[in-house]
Protein backbone atom coordinates (compact mmCIF):
# COMPACT_ATOMS: atom_id res chain seq x y z
CA UNK A 1 0.00 0.00 0.00
CA UNK A 2 1.80 3.47 -0.99
CA UNK A 3 1.31 6.97 0.92
CA UNK A 4 -1.48 8.07 -1.61
CA UNK A 5 -3.42 4.97 -1.14
CA UNK A 6 -6.99 6.05 -1.61
CA UNK A 7 -8.23 3.35 1.26
CA UNK A 8 -5.62 5.17 4.02
CA UNK A 9 -7.10 7.94 6.97
CA UNK A 10 -5.42 10.90 5.18
CA UNK A 11 -7.06 10.11 1.64
CA UNK A 12 -10.58 9.05 2.75
CA UNK A 13 -10.22 12.59 5.17
CA UNK A 14 -10.03 14.33 2.14
CA UNK A 15 -12.31 12.31 -0.23
CA UNK A 16 -14.69 12.99 2.95
CA UNK A 17 -14.17 16.85 2.19
CA UNK A 18 -13.61 16.59 6.11
CA UNK A 19 -11.30 19.25 7.61
CA UNK A 20 -9.94 19.19 10.65
CA UNK A 21 -9.65 22.17 13.78
CA UNK A 22 -6.04 23.89 12.26
CA UNK A 23 -4.63 23.89 15.63
CA UNK A 24 -4.73 20.72 17.96
CA UNK A 25 -6.91 21.09 21.52
CA UNK A 26 -5.06 22.50 24.25
CA UNK A 27 -4.72 20.68 27.25
CA UNK A 28 -6.65 22.40 29.99
CA UNK A 29 -4.41 20.88 32.97
CA UNK A 30 -1.04 19.26 33.37
CA UNK A 31 -1.55 16.38 30.78
CA UNK A 32 -1.00 15.46 27.29
CA UNK A 33 -3.24 14.87 24.02
CA UNK A 34 -1.40 11.86 23.08
CA UNK A 35 0.78 9.28 24.83
CA UNK A 36 2.26 6.21 23.26
CA UNK A 37 2.92 2.95 24.73
CA UNK A 38 3.58 -0.44 23.79
CA UNK A 39 2.28 0.28 20.09
CA UNK A 40 -0.72 1.80 21.44
CA UNK A 41 -2.03 5.80 21.32
CA UNK A 42 -3.42 6.83 23.93
CA UNK A 43 -5.52 9.99 23.69
CA UNK A 44 -6.85 12.14 26.47
CA UNK A 45 -10.49 13.21 26.88
CA UNK A 46 -11.58 15.51 24.49
CA UNK A 47 -14.57 18.06 23.92
CA UNK A 48 -16.39 19.48 21.53
CA UNK A 49 -15.29 22.95 19.73
CA UNK A 50 -17.63 24.89 17.75
CA UNK A 51 -16.38 26.74 13.98
CA UNK A 52 -16.32 29.82 16.23
CA UNK A 53 -13.83 28.59 18.76
CA UNK A 54 -16.45 28.00 21.14
CA UNK A 55 -16.95 25.16 23.50
CA UNK A 56 -20.32 23.65 23.33
CA UNK A 57 -21.89 23.95 26.43
CA UNK A 58 -25.06 22.39 28.33
CA UNK A 59 -27.00 19.42 29.74
CA UNK A 60 -28.02 16.68 26.87
CA UNK A 61 -31.89 16.10 27.31
CA UNK A 62 -32.52 19.53 28.91
CA UNK A 63 -31.15 22.74 26.83
CA UNK A 64 -29.20 20.58 24.50
CA UNK A 65 -30.88 17.68 22.41
CA UNK A 66 -29.67 14.42 21.55
CA UNK A 67 -29.66 15.25 18.13
CA UNK A 68 -27.62 18.19 19.09
CA UNK A 69 -25.08 16.09 20.94
CA UNK A 70 -24.13 14.03 18.20
CA UNK A 71 -23.75 16.48 16.02
CA UNK A 72 -20.80 17.36 19.10
CA UNK A 73 -19.78 13.99 19.48
CA UNK A 74 -18.83 14.47 15.46
CA UNK A 75 -16.81 17.66 16.69
CA UNK A 76 -14.70 15.72 19.16
CA UNK A 77 -14.06 13.53 16.81
CA UNK A 78 -12.25 15.82 14.67
CA UNK A 79 -10.49 17.21 17.63
CA UNK A 80 -8.94 13.38 18.68
CA UNK A 81 -7.73 13.29 14.62
CA UNK A 82 -6.35 16.91 15.03
CA UNK A 83 -4.53 16.27 18.21
CA UNK A 84 -3.43 13.29 16.40
CA UNK A 85 -2.24 14.52 13.47
CA UNK A 86 -0.45 17.16 15.80
CA UNK A 87 1.32 14.17 17.18
CA UNK A 88 2.13 12.02 14.50
CA UNK A 89 2.14 14.24 11.18
CA UNK A 90 0.01 12.18 9.18
CA UNK A 91 -3.04 10.19 10.40
CA UNK A 92 -1.28 7.59 7.99
CA UNK A 93 0.44 6.57 10.80
CA UNK A 94 -2.39 5.23 12.39
CA UNK A 95 -4.03 1.35 11.98
CA UNK A 96 -6.98 1.72 13.57
CA UNK A 97 -9.19 2.40 16.65
CA UNK A 98 -9.26 0.35 19.45
CA UNK A 99 -11.28 1.95 21.85
CA UNK A 100 -14.03 4.71 22.35
CA UNK A 101 -14.78 5.62 26.43
CA UNK A 102 -18.23 8.02 25.32
CA UNK A 103 -18.88 10.77 28.28
CA UNK A 104 -22.45 12.37 27.79
CA UNK A 105 -23.35 15.60 30.28
CA UNK A 106 -26.90 14.44 30.27
CA UNK A 107 -29.79 14.38 32.09
CA UNK A 108 -30.59 11.52 35.03
CA UNK A 109 -33.63 10.60 32.56
CA UNK A 110 -31.25 10.31 29.53
CA UNK A 111 -31.40 6.87 27.75
CA UNK A 112 -29.95 7.61 24.04
CA UNK A 113 -25.92 7.89 24.80
CA UNK A 114 -25.22 5.33 22.26
CA UNK A 115 -26.67 7.53 19.61
CA UNK A 116 -24.85 10.27 20.53
CA UNK A 117 -21.80 8.51 20.84
CA UNK A 118 -22.59 6.78 17.02
CA UNK A 119 -21.41 10.67 15.97
CA UNK A 120 -18.01 10.03 16.95
CA UNK A 121 -18.08 6.13 16.17
CA UNK A 122 -19.32 6.94 12.67
CA UNK A 123 -16.65 9.76 11.84
CA UNK A 124 -13.62 7.27 12.45
CA UNK A 125 -15.31 4.29 10.77
CA UNK A 126 -15.27 6.60 7.80
CA UNK A 127 -11.70 7.45 7.96
CA UNK A 128 -10.19 4.54 8.70
CA UNK A 129 -12.48 1.66 7.22
CA UNK A 130 -12.93 -1.65 8.62
CA UNK A 131 -9.56 -1.46 11.18
CA UNK A 132 -12.20 1.60 12.36
CA UNK A 133 -14.71 -0.24 14.39
CA UNK A 134 -13.70 -0.33 18.19
CA UNK A 135 -14.98 -1.40 21.30
CA UNK A 136 -16.74 1.03 23.03
CA UNK A 137 -18.46 2.34 26.21
CA UNK A 138 -20.57 5.13 26.54
CA UNK A 139 -22.11 6.66 29.61
CA UNK A 140 -24.31 9.55 31.21
CA UNK A 141 -21.97 11.84 33.62
CA UNK A 142 -23.44 14.07 35.70
CA UNK A 143 -20.75 16.94 34.92
CA UNK A 144 -18.03 17.70 32.52
CA UNK A 145 -14.83 20.25 32.51
CA UNK A 146 -16.07 23.62 31.46
CA UNK A 147 -19.44 22.17 31.21
CA UNK A 148 -18.80 21.04 27.65
CA UNK A 149 -21.54 18.44 26.43
CA UNK A 150 -19.88 15.41 25.53
CA UNK A 151 -15.93 14.06 26.23
CA UNK A 152 -14.31 11.00 24.61
CA UNK A 153 -11.41 9.36 25.07
CA UNK A 154 -10.10 6.89 22.80
CA UNK A 155 -7.53 4.43 22.36
CA UNK A 156 -5.58 4.25 19.00
CA UNK A 157 -3.29 1.59 17.09
CA UNK A 158 -0.12 2.81 15.04
CA UNK A 159 0.74 1.26 11.91
CA UNK A 160 4.15 -1.03 11.82
CA UNK B 1 -2.26 -28.22 29.66
CA UNK B 2 -4.31 -30.35 27.72
CA UNK B 3 -7.97 -28.64 26.34
CA UNK B 4 -9.83 -30.53 28.72
CA UNK B 5 -8.20 -29.21 31.81
CA UNK B 6 -10.42 -29.02 34.55
CA UNK B 7 -8.74 -25.56 35.40
CA UNK B 8 -9.28 -24.37 32.13
CA UNK B 9 -12.47 -21.53 31.42
CA UNK B 10 -15.01 -23.66 29.44
CA UNK B 11 -14.44 -26.83 32.09
CA UNK B 12 -14.86 -24.79 35.31
CA UNK B 13 -17.79 -22.66 33.00
CA UNK B 14 -19.54 -26.33 32.97
CA UNK B 15 -18.43 -27.45 36.29
CA UNK B 16 -19.94 -24.20 37.81
CA UNK B 17 -22.83 -25.31 36.13
CA UNK B 18 -23.04 -21.53 34.39
CA UNK B 19 -24.64 -20.87 30.98
CA UNK B 20 -24.05 -18.13 28.98
CA UNK B 21 -26.44 -16.32 26.66
CA UNK B 22 -27.06 -18.34 23.49
CA UNK B 23 -26.26 -15.58 21.73
CA UNK B 24 -23.90 -12.49 21.62
CA UNK B 25 -24.87 -9.17 22.85
CA UNK B 26 -25.94 -7.01 20.17
CA UNK B 27 -24.07 -3.60 19.76
CA UNK B 28 -26.51 -1.06 19.76
CA UNK B 29 -24.63 1.89 17.92
CA UNK B 30 -21.74 1.98 15.58
CA UNK B 31 -19.18 -0.51 17.57
CA UNK B 32 -18.49 -4.15 18.16
CA UNK B 33 -18.19 -6.31 21.38
CA UNK B 34 -14.87 -7.37 21.03
CA UNK B 35 -11.45 -5.59 19.61
CA UNK B 36 -8.37 -7.41 19.50
CA UNK B 37 -5.16 -5.16 20.00
CA UNK B 38 -1.69 -5.57 21.25
CA UNK B 39 -2.20 -9.20 22.73
CA UNK B 40 -4.90 -7.57 24.89
CA UNK B 41 -8.88 -7.79 24.14
CA UNK B 42 -10.99 -4.95 24.69
CA UNK B 43 -14.86 -5.96 25.44
CA UNK B 44 -16.93 -3.27 24.79
CA UNK B 45 -19.55 -1.87 27.67
CA UNK B 46 -22.48 -4.69 28.36
CA UNK B 47 -25.66 -4.72 30.37
CA UNK B 48 -28.00 -6.57 31.92
CA UNK B 49 -30.29 -9.21 29.81
CA UNK B 50 -32.64 -11.15 32.15
CA UNK B 51 -33.92 -14.55 31.03
CA UNK B 52 -36.56 -13.59 29.36
CA UNK B 53 -34.60 -11.53 26.95
CA UNK B 54 -35.24 -7.92 28.74
CA UNK B 55 -33.39 -5.37 30.01
CA UNK B 56 -32.40 -5.26 33.78
CA UNK B 57 -33.70 -1.07 34.47
CA UNK B 58 -33.71 1.03 37.09
CA UNK B 59 -31.68 3.55 39.48
CA UNK B 60 -30.27 1.50 42.07
CA UNK B 61 -30.72 2.87 45.46
CA UNK B 62 -34.16 3.79 44.50
CA UNK B 63 -36.36 1.02 42.73
CA UNK B 64 -33.27 -1.19 42.33
CA UNK B 65 -31.77 -2.39 45.74
CA UNK B 66 -27.76 -3.49 45.97
CA UNK B 67 -28.12 -6.95 46.13
CA UNK B 68 -30.77 -7.21 43.31
CA UNK B 69 -28.18 -4.80 40.92
CA UNK B 70 -25.04 -7.51 42.56
CA UNK B 71 -27.50 -10.12 40.66
CA UNK B 72 -27.60 -7.87 37.29
CA UNK B 73 -23.94 -7.59 37.44
CA UNK B 74 -23.49 -11.11 37.16
CA UNK B 75 -25.46 -11.41 34.34
CA UNK B 76 -23.54 -8.90 32.34
CA UNK B 77 -20.39 -10.97 32.98
CA UNK B 78 -22.53 -13.48 31.10
CA UNK B 79 -22.74 -11.15 28.38
CA UNK B 80 -18.80 -10.20 28.59
CA UNK B 81 -18.33 -14.35 28.19
CA UNK B 82 -21.02 -14.84 25.58
CA UNK B 83 -19.19 -11.78 23.68
CA UNK B 84 -16.02 -13.46 24.35
CA UNK B 85 -16.80 -16.47 23.05
CA UNK B 86 -18.49 -15.92 19.84
CA UNK B 87 -15.23 -14.12 19.09
CA UNK B 88 -13.03 -16.72 19.98
CA UNK B 89 -15.17 -20.22 19.64
CA UNK B 90 -14.03 -20.87 23.31
CA UNK B 91 -13.25 -18.83 26.87
CA UNK B 92 -9.85 -21.28 27.06
CA UNK B 93 -8.27 -18.90 23.74
CA UNK B 94 -8.48 -16.38 27.15
CA UNK B 95 -5.96 -16.26 29.69
CA UNK B 96 -7.30 -14.20 32.19
CA UNK B 97 -8.84 -10.65 33.43
CA UNK B 98 -6.61 -7.52 33.13
CA UNK B 99 -9.17 -4.99 34.55
CA UNK B 100 -12.75 -4.16 34.53
CA UNK B 101 -14.54 -0.81 34.82
CA UNK B 102 -17.51 -1.07 36.36
CA UNK B 103 -20.63 1.76 36.33
CA UNK B 104 -23.85 1.92 38.21
CA UNK B 105 -26.99 3.88 37.59
CA UNK B 106 -27.36 5.02 40.96
CA UNK B 107 -28.85 7.37 43.35
CA UNK B 108 -26.37 10.36 44.63
CA UNK B 109 -26.25 8.87 47.74
CA UNK B 110 -25.51 5.22 46.45
CA UNK B 111 -22.40 4.20 48.44
CA UNK B 112 -22.08 0.20 47.64
CA UNK B 113 -20.74 -0.10 43.60
CA UNK B 114 -17.82 -2.23 44.70
CA UNK B 115 -20.39 -4.45 46.45
CA UNK B 116 -22.22 -4.70 42.97
CA UNK B 117 -19.83 -5.04 40.74
CA UNK B 118 -18.50 -8.31 42.91
CA UNK B 119 -20.93 -9.81 41.21
CA UNK B 120 -19.31 -9.83 37.99
CA UNK B 121 -15.33 -9.83 39.53
CA UNK B 122 -16.24 -13.21 41.49
CA UNK B 123 -18.27 -14.82 38.55
CA UNK B 124 -14.86 -14.04 36.50
CA UNK B 125 -12.63 -15.20 39.54
CA UNK B 126 -14.65 -18.26 39.38
CA UNK B 127 -13.91 -19.27 35.83
CA UNK B 128 -10.54 -17.84 35.54
CA UNK B 129 -8.91 -18.91 38.67
CA UNK B 130 -5.70 -17.21 39.96
CA UNK B 131 -5.47 -15.46 36.60
CA UNK B 132 -9.02 -14.03 36.70
CA UNK B 133 -7.92 -11.88 39.82
CA UNK B 134 -7.78 -7.92 38.22
CA UNK B 135 -7.55 -4.09 38.68
CA UNK B 136 -11.16 -2.32 38.51
CA UNK B 137 -12.94 0.66 38.92
CA UNK B 138 -16.17 0.90 39.79
CA UNK B 139 -18.58 4.41 40.39
CA UNK B 140 -21.84 5.70 40.24
CA UNK B 141 -23.16 7.44 36.85
CA UNK B 142 -26.44 9.70 36.51
CA UNK B 143 -27.43 7.42 33.72
CA UNK B 144 -27.02 4.80 31.45
CA UNK B 145 -27.81 3.96 27.57
CA UNK B 146 -31.53 2.43 27.72
CA UNK B 147 -31.94 2.97 31.39
CA UNK B 148 -29.60 -0.21 32.37
CA UNK B 149 -28.51 -0.37 35.98
CA UNK B 150 -25.38 -1.34 35.87
CA UNK B 151 -22.98 -1.36 32.31
CA UNK B 152 -19.24 -3.23 32.52
CA UNK B 153 -16.45 -3.06 29.88
CA UNK B 154 -13.13 -5.35 30.76
CA UNK B 155 -9.88 -6.17 29.31
CA UNK B 156 -9.04 -9.66 29.06
CA UNK B 157 -5.29 -11.06 27.96
CA UNK B 158 -5.27 -13.89 24.84
CA UNK B 159 -3.73 -17.04 25.73
CA UNK B 160 -0.50 -17.02 23.63
CA UNK C 1 21.20 5.04 34.29
CA UNK C 2 22.22 3.38 38.50
CA UNK C 3 20.06 2.78 40.84
CA UNK C 4 20.82 6.37 43.04
CA UNK C 5 20.17 7.95 40.28
CA UNK C 6 18.52 11.42 41.08
CA UNK C 7 16.36 11.63 38.24
CA UNK C 8 14.70 7.82 38.60
CA UNK C 9 11.67 7.73 40.67
CA UNK C 10 12.61 6.79 44.03
CA UNK C 11 15.44 9.51 45.02
CA UNK C 12 12.82 12.49 43.23
CA UNK C 13 10.07 11.06 45.86
CA UNK C 14 12.82 11.61 48.58
CA UNK C 15 14.04 14.66 47.18
CA UNK C 16 10.69 16.03 47.68
CA UNK C 17 9.99 15.06 50.98
CA UNK C 18 6.94 12.87 50.27
CA UNK C 19 6.19 9.79 52.30
CA UNK C 20 3.84 7.16 51.12
CA UNK C 21 1.16 5.93 53.24
CA UNK C 22 3.15 3.06 54.79
CA UNK C 23 0.37 0.39 53.81
CA UNK C 24 -0.89 0.18 50.47
CA UNK C 25 -4.79 0.39 50.13
CA UNK C 26 -6.81 -2.72 50.86
CA UNK C 27 -8.90 -3.61 47.95
CA UNK C 28 -12.88 -3.37 48.90
CA UNK C 29 -13.84 -5.83 46.44
CA UNK C 30 -12.93 -9.11 44.43
CA UNK C 31 -10.08 -7.22 42.66
CA UNK C 32 -6.61 -6.27 43.19
CA UNK C 33 -4.64 -2.96 43.28
CA UNK C 34 -2.25 -3.71 40.50
CA UNK C 35 -2.26 -5.75 37.74
CA UNK C 36 0.32 -6.17 34.91
CA UNK C 37 -0.49 -7.22 31.49
CA UNK C 38 1.51 -6.56 27.74
CA UNK C 39 4.35 -4.72 29.57
CA UNK C 40 1.68 -2.15 31.27
CA UNK C 41 0.34 -1.97 34.76
CA UNK C 42 -3.18 -1.33 35.37
CA UNK C 43 -3.74 0.24 38.75
CA UNK C 44 -7.47 0.26 40.44
CA UNK C 45 -9.77 2.87 41.22
CA UNK C 46 -7.83 4.97 44.63
CA UNK C 47 -9.33 6.70 46.81
CA UNK C 48 -8.25 9.91 48.81
CA UNK C 49 -7.20 8.25 52.87
CA UNK C 50 -6.32 10.90 55.25
CA UNK C 51 -2.82 11.06 57.68
CA UNK C 52 -5.43 9.50 60.25
CA UNK C 53 -6.55 6.90 57.95
CA UNK C 54 -9.97 8.14 57.49
CA UNK C 55 -11.73 8.33 53.83
CA UNK C 56 -12.14 12.07 52.78
CA UNK C 57 -15.90 12.03 52.01
CA UNK C 58 -18.30 14.27 50.62
CA UNK C 59 -19.40 16.24 47.60
CA UNK C 60 -17.23 18.46 45.47
CA UNK C 61 -19.23 21.57 44.68
CA UNK C 62 -21.01 21.10 48.55
CA UNK C 63 -19.36 20.24 51.13
CA UNK C 64 -15.90 20.42 49.50
CA UNK C 65 -14.03 22.62 47.70
CA UNK C 66 -11.99 22.43 44.33
CA UNK C 67 -9.18 23.36 46.32
CA UNK C 68 -9.74 20.86 49.04
CA UNK C 69 -10.39 18.00 46.20
CA UNK C 70 -7.25 18.62 44.78
CA UNK C 71 -5.09 17.96 48.06
CA UNK C 72 -7.62 14.38 47.79
CA UNK C 73 -6.21 14.19 44.48
CA UNK C 74 -2.45 14.52 45.57
CA UNK C 75 -3.48 11.75 48.21
CA UNK C 76 -5.07 9.50 45.81
CA UNK C 77 -1.67 9.20 43.72
CA UNK C 78 0.36 8.76 46.85
CA UNK C 79 -2.24 5.74 47.30
CA UNK C 80 -1.70 4.72 43.94
CA UNK C 81 2.85 4.67 44.69
CA UNK C 82 1.79 3.16 47.44
CA UNK C 83 0.03 0.38 45.83
CA UNK C 84 3.12 -0.14 43.04
CA UNK C 85 5.69 0.03 45.48
CA UNK C 86 4.14 -2.93 47.51
CA UNK C 87 3.85 -4.63 44.44
CA UNK C 88 7.01 -4.22 42.83
CA UNK C 89 9.59 -3.19 45.53
CA UNK C 90 10.66 -0.40 44.19
CA UNK C 91 8.79 2.65 41.91
CA UNK C 92 12.52 2.28 40.01
CA UNK C 93 10.74 -0.52 38.35
CA UNK C 94 8.22 2.23 36.79
CA UNK C 95 9.23 3.95 33.71
CA UNK C 96 6.53 6.62 33.50
CA UNK C 97 2.52 7.28 33.67
CA UNK C 98 0.25 6.26 30.92
CA UNK C 99 -2.83 7.16 31.70
CA UNK C 100 -5.09 8.37 34.28
CA UNK C 101 -8.68 8.28 34.64
CA UNK C 102 -9.90 11.13 37.36
CA UNK C 103 -13.53 10.70 38.98
CA UNK C 104 -14.88 13.64 40.68
CA UNK C 105 -17.93 12.89 43.08
CA UNK C 106 -19.40 17.05 42.29
CA UNK C 107 -22.41 18.50 42.03
CA UNK C 108 -24.54 18.85 38.48
CA UNK C 109 -22.76 22.37 37.74
CA UNK C 110 -19.30 21.58 38.62
CA UNK C 111 -16.82 22.34 36.21
CA UNK C 112 -13.22 22.20 37.83
CA UNK C 113 -12.28 18.79 37.34
CA UNK C 114 -9.42 18.97 35.52
CA UNK C 115 -8.13 21.47 38.50
CA UNK C 116 -8.26 18.97 41.01
CA UNK C 117 -7.25 15.87 38.68
CA UNK C 118 -3.77 17.76 38.49
CA UNK C 119 -3.50 17.34 42.41
CA UNK C 120 -2.37 13.97 40.99
CA UNK C 121 -0.77 14.64 37.63
CA UNK C 122 1.12 17.04 39.18
CA UNK C 123 2.78 14.82 41.79
CA UNK C 124 3.53 11.85 39.36
CA UNK C 125 5.00 14.50 36.55
CA UNK C 126 7.54 15.58 39.99
CA UNK C 127 8.50 11.85 40.54
CA UNK C 128 8.64 10.50 36.81
CA UNK C 129 10.20 13.83 35.19
CA UNK C 130 9.38 13.75 31.70
CA UNK C 131 8.42 10.44 31.33
CA UNK C 132 5.31 10.91 34.08
CA UNK C 133 3.19 13.37 31.72
CA UNK C 134 0.34 11.47 30.98
CA UNK C 135 -3.04 11.27 28.78
CA UNK C 136 -5.78 11.66 31.04
CA UNK C 137 -9.43 11.88 31.16
CA UNK C 138 -11.64 13.76 34.43
CA UNK C 139 -15.50 14.32 34.81
CA UNK C 140 -17.88 14.15 36.87
CA UNK C 141 -19.89 11.00 38.93
CA UNK C 142 -22.75 11.45 40.81
CA UNK C 143 -21.90 8.81 43.62
CA UNK C 144 -18.26 7.31 44.00
CA UNK C 145 -17.78 4.42 46.29
CA UNK C 146 -18.05 4.76 50.18
CA UNK C 147 -18.66 8.49 49.21
CA UNK C 148 -14.74 9.26 48.70
CA UNK C 149 -14.55 12.32 46.78
CA UNK C 150 -12.17 11.61 44.38
CA UNK C 151 -11.38 8.38 42.68
CA UNK C 152 -8.67 8.03 39.90
CA UNK C 153 -7.48 4.67 38.10
CA UNK C 154 -4.24 4.61 36.40
CA UNK C 155 -1.57 2.64 33.59
CA UNK C 156 1.30 2.90 34.23
CA UNK C 157 4.81 1.59 31.92
CA UNK C 158 7.04 -0.99 33.78
CA UNK C 159 11.23 0.12 32.79
CA UNK C 160 12.39 -2.26 30.40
Amino acid sequence: MTTDSPDRPEARLLQAGIVLPSLPPTPIGSFTNVREAGGLVYVSGQGPVAADGSLCRGKVGDDVTAEQARGHAELVAGNILAALKAQFGSLDRLAGVVKLLGLVNATPDFDRHSFVIDGASDLFAGIFGSSGIHARSSFGVSSLPNRITVEIEGIFELAT
